[in-house]
């Protein structure tokens, strides 16, 4: 079976085993009760068999005394049992024929010797079988488009195009402004399921148009930086690389198990294979938004237009930090602008609007910004636009929300995105990015930021376009 | 008259005339009448006199024809007329005997050569009076414990001991997460009034207990320098220093005529005097808030119990990042948080509370982290607690509040602070931070950044206590 359709048994399954269902519920400790419970509840239309030796009837589903008495054709295995049992458990998997089974419990690898030990029984189990395994220690999967995840806290899945893997359950169940799971892989220890193996489902999933990971340490990185030189070409991939120090190595080691490497060969490799590196969890959610939210971008070259001259100031010096450049308008640009504009004025980029809303009786406040932002995006020297505006007042997304869908009809290769700020900002900024293709970032920097990374992806688009 | 006395005039006026009111209301437009119309809203306490050469009464108010004709003891006057005039209207307040004067006005040193002669017009009908005068080009200053703002958009105070000092009017509608206007002093271009007078003057209030900076550049950074530096031994100073680059530079000299300087020498500087420079606008707010609602820290080693052990790595990541170490446990620590642990962990910091909640039967979720940041907090080699934690039950920020309080009773000099994730994180972060002294971070990196710049201060303050 090639790798990919065995991932799908993972991320796509049509029926699960829930080995080791507990008869009585319990409260949130990682139990295969809360699995079940969790697919239930999330509307998961597979077929599920719950696995316990006495009971029959679990939940209301139908319960089977082991693997071995339930139906065939089951997809998936997830196991959630003390440790010292699953090396046989998994044995009855492997004699069912089952090729995907998720190990939920933690304590091998990322624990004591004995743990290793029986980690090293359940690889050698599958040696030779065409079963594969993900974890142990892992939420397992999460695909939003089939209401599936097999993590025993409740997921926040969006049908999303993100595919998104990782070494820390903790994505499932949403980060604050991270909730970016359209198909999710925890790998946990990674005994066998590894980063490679995600990429190339990711690579031939069609919904998946941005892969995000976090990455502790990768037991064979020689092909996942192979499989994701091919994978970058097609998709962006984004990856967060945790473990920069000794004592993160130390840590990753009582986690997962993981060998992290060193932070400064890992950049390098990362760079040079075309994935995108970022440095936190806030950029990670960014990045990851702005590849699935906008258009690709076709330069460095940014126009601002902004109602503050200050945060016109702030946007140049990140501009700087993130390898961008602030675009030389032409004067047609700045004519058009200009005509709204105090005498004293001298526009230039970041094109400061409140001289012409203090003076202008020709425009509103939200139509100087409006001539503003198009004569921006008209001009041919501008790759990108940001616009920075203060909302003060109620529904100003519906006039954002149509700049947004003009801009996105006449200039269709161009990102624009915002930065709002003042008392109606938030909810003017949810509404914004819930009906329209465009991102408010929650600070003028964090937009540079996610754009300079939509230039970097573009350049190594177009370098390998090129060949 | 001293400099402290002369501020007073602009952030805590007993009365204010406000000179140029329009007598038909107009769009937002930055016109003496928004003024106007704010401080009345705002429920502003103090005398309030509209100067119109032929009204009688604006907004309900008797109006006057010219500042001669107001009422004497004006403390504040502010100006927002075409700018030609503007130098004309200062010669009758400083007549009349005003101390301090706002000049909201653009269009003098940020613009043209004209604008650069009128500017210094104004210099010199001051001087040699005891007359003061803020901006041009400012929305002037703002008290939100007298309800008073002279800003033509709406401003949002908050009664918060942060006294903050600008060159841009857009902290003032309140950006985005950073609502932390006590007292604040908007410089605009800084003709007279500068960065060094606000800071003499929030050195003395007793209610400022944080002092945030934004700053594009300075005429007298000299004198700033000696200031500030005898200022940070009494309170904190966070600033922003915006323009890095001779591009932003030039965009600075556009927006306030200011000259920004050298932005490693800035940083050497500031770094010299004990002032704490922040990169970004995020940055600002999370560090001004954590210097006004947490205790100060003894030193750099943190203790962090985490409930999700790929988190701890990325914590370990930060700390490096940002100067901070992570804490030797002691055995004593280690073996109360092992006894409801599974046999193979190996208890260390971050302490991974995960396998714990997974199988011991002698504490709830909670009560896990509870007894794990206790246990850090009671630990002598532990100066700050960082506690990453799911919510996923409603009212979880009642427990949180409990922890909280708790320790600030055994652990007054040791800042705790959190990261929430999950579903319900953001609702439980906003009640435990308006009803506890603490705070929950967007991101465990922003968290462990903020108490870096804890410890940076700490350092500072006790190497001046050692001399």
């Amino acid at each position: 079976m090639d790798v990919v359709a065995q991932m799908r048994k993972f991320v796509e399954p049509s029926s699960v085993a829930i080995i080791g269902v507990p008869r009585s519920p319990w409260t949130i400790r990682g139990t295969t009760i809360d699995i079940l419970r969790n697919l239930i509840n999330q509307g998961y239309q597979g077929k599920i068999y719950p696995i316990h030796p006495q009971a029959t009837e679990i939940q209301r589903l139908k319960a089977y005394a082991s693997i071995a008495e339930a139906p065939e054709n089951i997809d998936l295995a997830v196991i959630s049992l003390p440790r010292d049992v699953v090396p046989g458990i998994v044995k009855e998997c492997i004699n069912k024929g089952v090729k995907a089974i998720t190990i939920v419990t933690q304590g091998f690898a990322d624990a004591d010797d004995e743990g290793k030990q029986l980690q090293k029984e359940i690889d050698d189990a599958i040696k030779g079988t065409d079963t594969r395994i993900l974890g142990p220690n892992t939420f397992g999967t999460a695909n939003a488009y089939i209401n599936f995840s097999s993590s025993f806290v409740a997921t926040q899945m969006e049908e999303v195009p993100v595919g998104f893997m990782c070494q820390t359950g903790v994505f499932f169940p949403g980060l604050v402004g991270l909730k970016l799971i359209g198909r999710a892989i925890d790998l946990g220890n990674g005994c066998d399921v590894h980063f490679s193996d995600g990429l190339e489902y990711f690579e031939q999933d069609v919904e998946t148009k941005v892969i995000a990971l976090q990455i502790e340490g990768m037991k064979d990185a020689t092909r996942f930086l192979k499989v994701a030189n091919r994978v970058a070409r097609r998709k962006p991939i984004v990856a967060l690389k945790a473990g920069k120090s000794e004592q993160a190595a130390q840590a990753a080691q009582s986690h997962t198990g993981s060998l992290v490497g060193k932070d400064e060969i890992w950049s390098a490799a990362l760079k040079q294979v075309g994935v995108i590196k970022v440095d936190d969890i806030e950029e990670l959610g960014d990045t990851a938004r702005a590849f699935h939210t906008l258009p690709s971008i076709k330069g460095r070259r940014i126009g601002i237009t902004t109602i503050s001259g200050g945060l016109g100031i702030i946007c140049i010096d990140a501009c700087q930090k993130y390898g961008l450049e602030i675009a030389k308008l032409s004067a047609a640009t700045v004519n058009r602008f200009s005509v709204l504009c105090p005498s004293w004025q001298n526009v230039s980029n970041p094109v400061d609007t409140w001289p012409a809303v203090g003076v202008t009786k020709k425009a509103s406040l939200f139509e100087v910004q409006e001539i503003a932002a198009k004569a921006l995006l008209d001009d041919a020297g501008v790759d990108a636009v940001l616009c920075i505006l203060g909302v003060f007042v109620p529904s100003a997304e519906i006039d954002l929300r149509q700049l947004v869908e003009q801009a996105s009809k006449s200039h269709p290769d161009k990102p624009l995105v915002f930065y709002l700020y003042g008392l109606l900002a938030n909810e003017a900024k949810n509404k914004l990015e819930e009906t329209s293709k465009t991102l408010a970032f929650p600070s003028p920097e964090r937009a540079i930021r996610a754009l300079g990374h939509l230039a970097d992806y573009s350049e190594f688009r177009t370098s390998y376009e090129r060949l």
